[in-house]
């Protein structure tokens, strides 16, 4: 029953998917994380940093956060993705899927579909349609509407505005979209595909000699514009081997004749810039993983 | 045992304080956020975003998150203040210190701490010292190393570079000292003074009538350089009032005579440009708020 308030979106989400375990338990004079809650549906969890000492029994620093914390991981957990809010570029830092024969099919239509505010962000830090129109960016998805038509919901779902970043109309109806075609028909092949996607804001030097990071921002809620998008796919195959592809694109025209395997990055190049984390947490998974780049595609 | 895999200290850090806190209680066997959990200890917990409608039962969807996600709030508890880490950037997205006329006095000796990496950062994420050198920036306190003479070690924790950001040197050595000294002088007459400080990334409009974020990095790291700092000054007084002040500086030179006060800010705009709530928080634990600004200064 509580289950189900507290498996969701609401309170995990400003407060980090634990904290919100941790309070619901609290709140059923439970022990924290039990069987049904997030933790135990989490097979893996995050990459833990390095331990750092406890805190001293009566250092008395619990009253730091007396008024509260000013803001913590807002995780939102929706019918076709998992994504990760950032509050201020007003867009998702990071937004996995699940991809399989399961999910590509179904009777769902996307003219039922409009893009909306997410109203679960607080209007401070929320985009709207409004912040996109005539900037001259497409609502580009983050989780393709296409990869959820198993679902009216989880198509709809996707249509949040914070599963949604500003990006290059022509990128956005070409070679992003072959892309996301591309993972699709890896789905249809495989057992399962995760496609984690997500922007990124990557320095450039200029002519001072030095680097800097420069984006647009659109609209009365200045929606970040990303200099490019990432998107992390892991395959699992029917013989149990985990190949990982990573992609990254300049949010800008992309001629889609060029092979996509060209748009392969090694994922530590996406791990430094983006300040995620994906080859610990796969590695606790498998002892099978064989990272496809550009120069060893099968 | 398949339990003793995860529940390390560490995750606290990377999954948040609160799953952190949870994994603490389960690990020691006791309800969820027991007393000594920092649960226990936080009188008030972060801004709850709008509920969202439970996941359905059997829809799978846990299954997202079967390799892991790739990134959360990464929170720091230390002995001087409470961090958020921000991976991207290479620095803190805010720090919250206590101070009050019990930690500002001490035999603590700055002349016995150095800058040092914080090795709790996976190093993907993580700024060096030789990330400074020759940057022509200095390593900016954001909690302040004199705000704790009270404890050795308190002070030698605001020497981590996660407490730090590239400044401006004429800034930090001078507009930005003062305002930190004017924090101790707030501490010193009144009960108790919550400081939170942390970086912006302002948009500047250009000639093309667009606006833009632009900030250089620095190091092989790509450390951000802040285009702006805030801070947000939370004072108890001895008759319970609270007092709001909250100020944003230039990461430039800024001349020391200009008074403090001409740098009041709305509180709303940093929480625009922040991404960071404060109010609603404070809100939970007074009726009897008063927000600073240059307009209605005492």
């Amino acid at each position: 029953m509580l289950r189900g308030r507290w498996l969701l979106p609401g309170a995990s989400l400003a407060l980090g998917a634990g904290l919100g375990a941790a309070l619901a338990a609290r709140r059923r004079g439970e022990a924290g994380g039990g069987r049904g809650g997030l933790l135990g549906r989490l097979p893996v969890v995050p990459v833990l940093a390095a331990a750092a000492p406890p805190l001293p029994a009566g250092s008395g620093r619990a009253e730091l956060a007396k008024y509260g914390l000013p803001g913590l991981a807002q995780l939102r957990s929706r019918e076709s993705y998992v994504l990760c809010y950032d509050p201020r570029s007003r867009s998702a830092l990071w937004v996995i899927e699940q991809l399989n024969r399961d999910t590509l099919h179904g009777a769902s239509d996307r003219a039922a579909c409009d893009f909306q505010e997410d109203d679960s962000v607080h209007e401070y830090h929320r985009a709207t349609n409004a912040d996109y129109r005539g900037s001259g960016f497409d609502r580009g998805h983050l989780a393709a509407a296409a990869n959820h038509k198993w679902s009216q919901k989880a198509m709809r779902d996707t249509f949040y505005l914070s599963n949604v970043a500003p990006q290059v109309p022509h990128l956005n109806q070409n070679a992003w979209n072959n892309l996301e075609k591309y993972c699709r028909s890896l789905a249809r092949n495989n057992k399962n595909v995760y496609v984690c996607t997500g922007p990124l804001f990557l320095p450039r030097m200029e002519a001072d000699g030095k680097m800097y990071v420069k984006y647009q921002v659109i609209g009365k809620n200045h929606v970040a514009v990303p200099t490019h998008f990432f998107k992390v796919v892991i395959l699992e195959k029917e013989s149990g081997e985990i190949e990982l592809r990573s992609y990254v694109m300049p949010n800008s025209p992309v001629d889609e004749h060029i092979p996509l395997e060209r748009f392969l990055v090694p994922i530590e190049s996406i791990e430094r810039a983006s300040g995620l984390l994906f080859v610990p947490n796969i590695l606790k998974k498998t002892n099978n993983l064989k990272a496809i780049t550009a120069g060893n595609k099968h």
